[in-house]
């Protein structure tokens, strides 16, 4: 199902259904931070949402949507951990089942809380299978709804409500946002975030942060239209695979966005490191991506205020080892 | 100076003094954690508190009553660390210098953070010296005011206002606190919380949680008096090495605690490896007993709601990865 770009309209509605199911997260700051950039740093803590990240928020935002009868039947979704454990616990509030088609190599602790969250887990490799092509075989099979990861408006109303929130949070504050900095890999998050802030302020510089090498949406931002990453490398960023924008949220980013930045691993284990330190919040690597733009300079937050969405938290003790051993940038 | 215990109206008093200068901390929980407990349990995040403890709350409400004149001079604190911070950080706000006693043992980053905040940082050995008598020695010489880490009704009523904000917050989620639990040292915290949680839930049952060693709060509770503990051994809750609990937060424990519980090291780093899975915090040792206390059973939290006092996450990297390397409890 192809539906329109969300507006700001669709945002609040969307806001007003995850109140009360939702967690208001909180704007955390850091004096050590602002010094270090040298401006404001406002920090949204997604990784303490229900779930551990963001991908709550759309996917209550979606399920809610659907039609009782359809909705009955179940929902499918396919995703690299986050996406996965929010359709299971918003279709666990629904009462309905949840398939989720997850790559083998996705983290442990993300495919084993989908379990632990009442979900149907299918695995498959990310290098030969397409998830999209089991995923719909097993839909069309079994009745269900597929609750796609950004694709599509509801989504990305759901995720755009952590923009919103916090650009009211800043208002709250006395405090006028110049620029923001979202985590993006398909860029559900970065179009309903740059929707949500310019609904209150409209001037606010909205930028990507991409895995170095998968970073297809500063790419496609600068063609003027979706095109995939070329990379065949690597990243710490599970949570950021994508390999080229969605259509609906691409044609959100075209109006709304600055630009892309891309990171590499060692900034983003720093940043990890400087959330423990500053922040005490643990992110995963692809949480705290949209920080290290911030931190490293990549996108400049001299003199400025800037929110940063850290996204979220669902990291295996392994990696978060890493992140300890890293030098702090603040 | 000795002032009576603090009243739920100075907690009142101090909240309103703290608005906008502390941050509302949220009330998290976990699905697992409470599937886990066999009960609801509500987790204070004071790790997420300006200086990274709730020390701040205390600090800053004592600060700001003291007279204009006094307060110029500068103010002095002993403290093992975040009292530290929280004193430093009060004192920059209201531009007067801070003298900090500090144990030599105390973890790097406490007395770094403290040296960052502008406070003078005084070392002394924990073993042969003490910091009553250096820092009241040099008080006298320069004139400063002694902020106190417990044994005074304003630092008491300003560690409350945590409390106060948890039962607001429980208010507003429309749900009942049957018992409390809160990490304790010299017992100003647990004092404070209980007068705040006590104005709003009247038959909320509140525990000390202390480390197995240095239960000197249940000891006390249990004889009637304050009495010192009698380890000479370790712990890695470095926050919460008072010998025995102050005169003025004992008068308040006798009347609102029912008792204390004391925790090992084990489920201590379980605790702080359970908040880092399930709540996406950092939590220190110590700020991670009373949530010890509530998963390992010692205070039975079956078919009750809890809140837990979350009260600090200053830790260095070193000790984070004992608790990665943990079992959690849920």
């Amino acid at each position: 199902m192809t539906l329109p770009a969300p507006t700001f309209a669709d945002i609040e509605a969307a806001a007003a259904r995850l109140a009360g199911h939702a967690v208001v997260t909180p704007l955390l700051s850091s004096p050590e931070i602002d010094a270090a950039v040298g401006g404001r740093v406002l920090v949204k803590a997604e990784c303490l949402q229900r779930t551990g990240s963001f991908k709550f928020r759309g996917a209550f935002n979606t399920i809610a949507q659907l039609p009782e009868k359809e909705r009955r039947q179940g929902v499918l979704a396919w995703s690299s951990g986050n996406h996965a454990q929010a359709v299971a616990a918003a279709a666990r509030h629904f009462g309905i089942p949840a398939v989720i088609i997850m790559p083998a190599d996705a983290p442990a602790v993300k495919i084993a809380n989908t379990r632990a969250l009442g979900g149907e887990v299918i695995l498959y490799d990310r290098r030969t299978e397409s998830r999209e092509a089991i995923g719909g075989k097993l839909a069309a099979e079994r009745g269900l709804a597929v609750v796609r990861p950004y694709d599509d408006s509801r989504i990305i109303a759901g995720q755009g409500t952590a923009g919103l929130e916090a650009a009211r949070q800043a208002e709250a504050l006395g405090v006028c946002v110049d620029q923001a900095v979202v985590p993006a890999s398909g860029g559900g998050l970065v179009a309903g975030v740059a929707l949500g802030v310019h609904g209150v302020f409209p001037g606010c510089a909205v930028w990507a942060a991409e895995p170095q090498g998968f970073d297809d949406l500063r790419r496609s931002i600068e063609a003027g239209s979706p095109v995939p990453h070329e990379s065949s490398g690597s990243t710490l960023c599970d949570a950021l695979l994508a390999t080229q924008p969605g259509d609906i949220p691409f044609a959100v980013h075209r109006d709304h966005l600055m630009g892309g930045v891309a990171m590499d691993d060692g900034a983003v284990l720093s940043a990890m490191r400087t959330a423990f330190d500053r922040l005490k919040i643990v992110l995963e690597p692809g949480g705290a991506i949209a920080l290290a733009a911030i931190l490293s300079g990549a996108v400049p937050g001299h003199g400025r205020v800037s929110l940063v969405i850290a996204s979220g938290g669902n990291v295996d003790p392994a990696t978060y080892r890493s992140a300890l051993a890293a030098t702090p940038f603040a």
